[in-house]
C-alpha cells in the first residue's frame, strides 16, 4: 500500500491524497441511515488525465473506488467500501461551455447544481433538475443518481438533460457517449445507462447537458386545505384537467408545523394539509393556468389560496417548502426520508395508506413530495438508538414499498437504490432483471472496483 | 431444423411460420440500400407468451434472431443473419393502456406509429416522435432505432418518452425496467440502453409511452430564400432568438423541384432554398411566435413568406415535406439517404460543405432535413449499378461524415448505425467505446443470436 499511496501521491500532487483519521471519517458516510465505513485513502484528481490514471491504478491494484459529490446522498450511494478508495470531485468544478445558440453545456462532474443553473440563468437560459440538495449537491452526483426535483412533473428529472457524457472505464480508458446535438444515434445510448448507475460503471469526466430557453414567467400559489383527502384529490384532478404545473408539493399538517417551527415561514400551522403550486410560461397562459389551479383547488375543497405577489413572495413559498427536511429532521435524532412513487392518480391512495401505516407501527410520520408527480417522501422520524422502535420503522418501510407496488409505482422515484434498497429491487422488477443487470456490471467492472456492492448488491 | 420448425409450429400455430421462398425473400431486405440476406425462416408470435418461448428456443439452438417491424430501417438494422430467423411484431399490437390521468400509454411492439399518435391525439393528449415512416413503422422499431422526426427540435426524440419497457433477455426471460411514474430510479435505467439497441439487447414485450396534454394551437408558415446561405443562417438566428419551433424544416432547390414535380403542392420551383416553420403552444405565443419567426425571416432576407391560413394549407406544407424522400427516389434507381447532424449552429457550414462535396465528386446530392435540431438529410441519388459512380458516392458518404464530425456533430442523427455505419463508429467515438459497448453485447447475448452484426459489427 505505501508504494501504491507514493504512486498516487506522484500522479495528484501530495496534498490531494488523504490518509488521515479525521478525513477517513469525514469521506466515511453520507445522508442515508447506514453506519459509516471507512475507506483507507481519499483522493482528489485536479484534472481530467489524473482522474483516468487514478481509476487506472485502483483497477490494477483491485482497490473499490467510490467517487464522491457532495454526499448527499440519501441511499448510501456514497459509502466507500472498507480499505477502498473515495475519490473526490470537488476540485473538477468547471463549467466548460454554455453554448447559447446550441442550447447545451459541457461540465466537469464537480460542479455544484445550483451554480450551474444560475451561470445558465445568467444568460437567460433554464436547466431544470433542482434537487433538494441542489445548494451543495454535484452534477456528477445528480447524473450517478438521475436525481429529480421540485420540477418533474412539467421539466423531468437528471436523465432528461444528459445529451451526452464522456467517462472512464474501469480500466481509466475513456469512454464517448451521446453528442452535442439533440438527435445522436451513434452506437448504444451508454448515457442512458450511466444515468442513475450510482457510479458502478464508469468514472464520470464530462457532463453534456441539454438547455432550454428560460421561461418569460411564473405564478406560485398556495391552496389550504382542512382534509388531507381533498388536498390529495386535487393533486389528480389539475393533472386529469391537462394543466401540468412546474411544481404541485404536498404538506401534511405534521411537516407544515415543523416548518413553521423552523422557518417562521407564517404558515397556517391549523390546515391539514396545502398544496404549494407553481405554473410557468407565456405571461397569459400562466394567468389563465393558475386562474385555473385556483378555480379546481376551491372547487375541490380549499379554504382559501394565497397567491404569491411578488418574486420575493414566491421565494418565500418555496423557501419554506425546501425547508422541510431540515425542519423534520430537528425534531427526533434519526429521520428515515422515503421515496416511494406512485403514478399521480394514485397520490391520495397513498397517502392514506401512510397514514395508515403510521397507525399501525405506532410511528410519527410526516408526509411531504412532489405530489404532482407521484414522488412523495413520507418521513420516519425516530431514534435508531431505540432497538425496538427501530424494527417497527423497519417493517413499516417495507409497508410503505408494498403499498407503492401494490398501486403501480416504484420503490425509489429519485433517491436512488444504493445500499439501503438492493434486497427489496427483486419485488419490483423480476429475478431476470437483477441478472440481467449483474450481467452488466461484471462485464464492465470484472474486478468489482466501481462503487461495489452498490443497487445490484454484492 | 424440421424437428425445431415443428416446435416452433406447436408454439405459433402452423399460420405463423413462414418457410416459403417468396416469404423469405420479402423479409431479406429493409429501406437502406444494401444487399438482401435470406432469412431461413420467419416467425410471427401473436401473444406475448409465444414471443419469450420463441426467443428462448432462438437461444437454446444458437439460431440468430431479427426482430422486424415494418422494415422503414435506413442502416440495414432489419437485415437478417443468412439462415436465421425474422422474428415479426405485426400481431402484436395491441394498445393496451392510455392512461389520461397519469399520462402514459402501454403499447405492444407491432403498434404502428401513426395509429397511436391518432388514438392518443383522441383523448387530447399528444406522443409527439414523428419519424418519417410513422404511418407505416411501429412503436418497437422507434424504441429499438430511438427514432426522431420533425418534431425533435421542440419535444425531442423516442428516448425522451419511454418511461419504462418489459423486455425479453436472450434466454427470453422477462426483464422489467422503468415505470408508470415520471420519476423512477430503481435498478439501472434498462431502458436508456434498450432504446437505440436496435433488437441487439433484448425483444420488447411491453413499452411504457410518456404522453403529454395536447398544445391547444400551432401555425405553420413556409419561408422562401433565394440565397441557400440566408435560409440556413435564419435557422441558428431563430433558436439564437430563444424560440424553439416544434418544426424547422430545410429543402434546397434540387429537393424542392422534385417535391414539386411529384406532389403539385404549389411550391416556388425558383426559391434557393425553404424553410418549413410550425410553432405550437397558447394561442397567443403562437401568436407572438410566429411573428417573431416572420420578421426575422425577412431581416435575414427571406424574398417572401407564405403563412398556412387553416388546418388544410398546414397540413398541405408538411405533405410536401414528407414527400421529399419519395419524390428523390424517383429519379434515380439508387436513393441513398445520409444523416449527419450538427449542433444547430453548424448549419450553415455543414449545407456549404455538402455543396462542396456534391461538386468535389460530381454526384447530385438533394439536402432537406431537420435543419432546427441540426439533422441533415443529404440524399445521393445514384445507380449503384455504375462502379465507378459508386466508389465516389461511398468516398462522398465518408466525407459528409468526417466534416460533420470536424463541426462537432454526429455519424447518424435518427437513421441509427446497423451494419451501414459499425465501421466508422471508432471515428466518432473511441477504440474503448467500442470495447465497452461489445463488452455489454457480450454479457448480455453469450451466444450472439441477438440481431448479430448491428452496431458495433461482429
Amino acid at each position: 500500500m505505501k508504494a501504491l499511496i507514493e504512486e498516487f501521491e506522484k500522479v495528484l500532487g501530495k496534498d490531494n491524497v488523504f490518509q488521515d483519521e479525521a478525513d477517513l471519517a469525514t469521506y466515511s458516510y453520507d445522508a442515508a441511515v447506514l453506519d459509516p465505513v471507512l475507506p483507507s485513502l481519499v483522493l482528489r484528481p485536479t484534472s481530467s488525465e489524473a482522474l483516468g490514471k487514478v481509476v487506472g491504478m485502483c483497477n490494477e491494484h483491485a482497490l473499490p473506488l467510490t467517487v464522491r459529490g457532495a454526499g448527499t446522498n440519501l441511499s448510501g450511494g456514497t459509502i466507500p467500501k472498507s480499505g477502498g478508495v473515495v475519490l473526490l470531485t470537488n476540485a473538477l468544478n468547471r463549467i466548460l461551455e454554455i453554448n447559447e445558440e446550441d442550447l447545451y453545456a459541457v461540465v466537469e462532474p464537480g460542479v455544484v447544481t445550483a451554480k450551474f443553473a444560475a451561470a445558465v440563468e445568467a444568460k437567460g437560459l433554464f436547466y431544470p433538475p433542482d434537487p433538494g440538495s441542489q445548494a451543495v449537491s454535484t452534477l456528477g452526483g445528480n447524473v450517478a443518481e438521475n436525481a429529480g426535483g421540485l420540477r418533474g412533473l412539467r421539466y423531468g428529472v437528471t436523465r432528461d438533460y444528459v445529451m451526452g457524457l464522456e467517462f472512464f472505464d474501469a480500466n481509466g480508458e475513456l469512454v464517448k457517449a451521446g453528442a452535442r446535438t439533440v438527435k445522436c444515434v451513434t452506437g448504444y445510448n451508454l448515457g442512458g445507462i450511466m444515468v442513475g448507475s450510482e457510479g458502478t460503471l464508469g468514472v464520470f469526466d464530462k457532463i453534456i447537458l441539454k438547455l432550454i430557453p428560460m421561461p418569460p414567467a411564473r405564478k406560485a400559489m398556495m391552496a389550504i386545505f382542512n382534509d388531507i383527502n381533498k388536498a390529495s384529490e386535487t393533486v389528480s384532478a389539475i393533472i386529469a384537467n391537462r394543466i401540468v404545473p412546474v411544481t404541485l408539493e404536498f404538506m401534511d399538517n405534521f411537516t407544515i408545523r415543523a416548518v413553521e417551527d423552523f422557518s417562521h415561514a407564517g404558515l397556517p400551522v391549523e390546515a391539514a394539509a396545502l398544496l404549494l403550486i407553481e405554473v410557468d410560461g407565456h405571461p397569459v397562459q400562466v394567468e389563465e393556468d393558475a386562474e385555473k389551479v385556483e378555480s379546481l383547488c376551491r372547487r375541490l375543497g380549499a379554504m382559501s389560496i394565497r397567491v404569491a405577489r411578488d418574486a420575493t413572495e414566491r421565494d418565500k413559498v418555496w423557501e419554506a417548502r425546501r425547508a422541510a427536511l431540515s425542519a423534520l429532521s430537528r425534531i427526533k435524532p434519526t429521520t428515515v426520508l422515503e421515496d416511494a412513487t406512485v403514478p399521480r392518480s394514485r397520490v391520495p391512495a397513498m397517502i392514506r395508506s401512510i397514514e395508515g401505516i403510521a397507525r399501525e407501527f405506532n410511528l410519527t410520520i410526516g408526509t411531504f413530495g412532489h405530489a404532482g408527480d407521484g414522488n412523495l417522501h413520507p418521513t420516519i422520524l425516530t431514534d435508531r438508538r431505540n432497538h425496538q422502535e427501530w424494527e417497527r420503522v423497519e417493517k413499516a418501510i417495507e409497508s410503505i414499498f408494498d403499498r407503492a407496488l401494490s398501486l403501480g409505482g416504484t420503490l425509489s422515484g429519485e433517491h436512488g437504490i444504493g445500499m439501503a434498497k438492493s434486497r427489496f429491487m427483486e419485488k419490483e422488477t423480476s429475478r431476470a432483471t437483477i441478472v440481467y443487470s449483474r450481467r452488466i456490471k461484471a462485464a464492465l467492472d470484472p474486478k468489482n472496483i466501481l462503487n461495489p456492492g452498490k443497487i445490484i448488491g454484492d
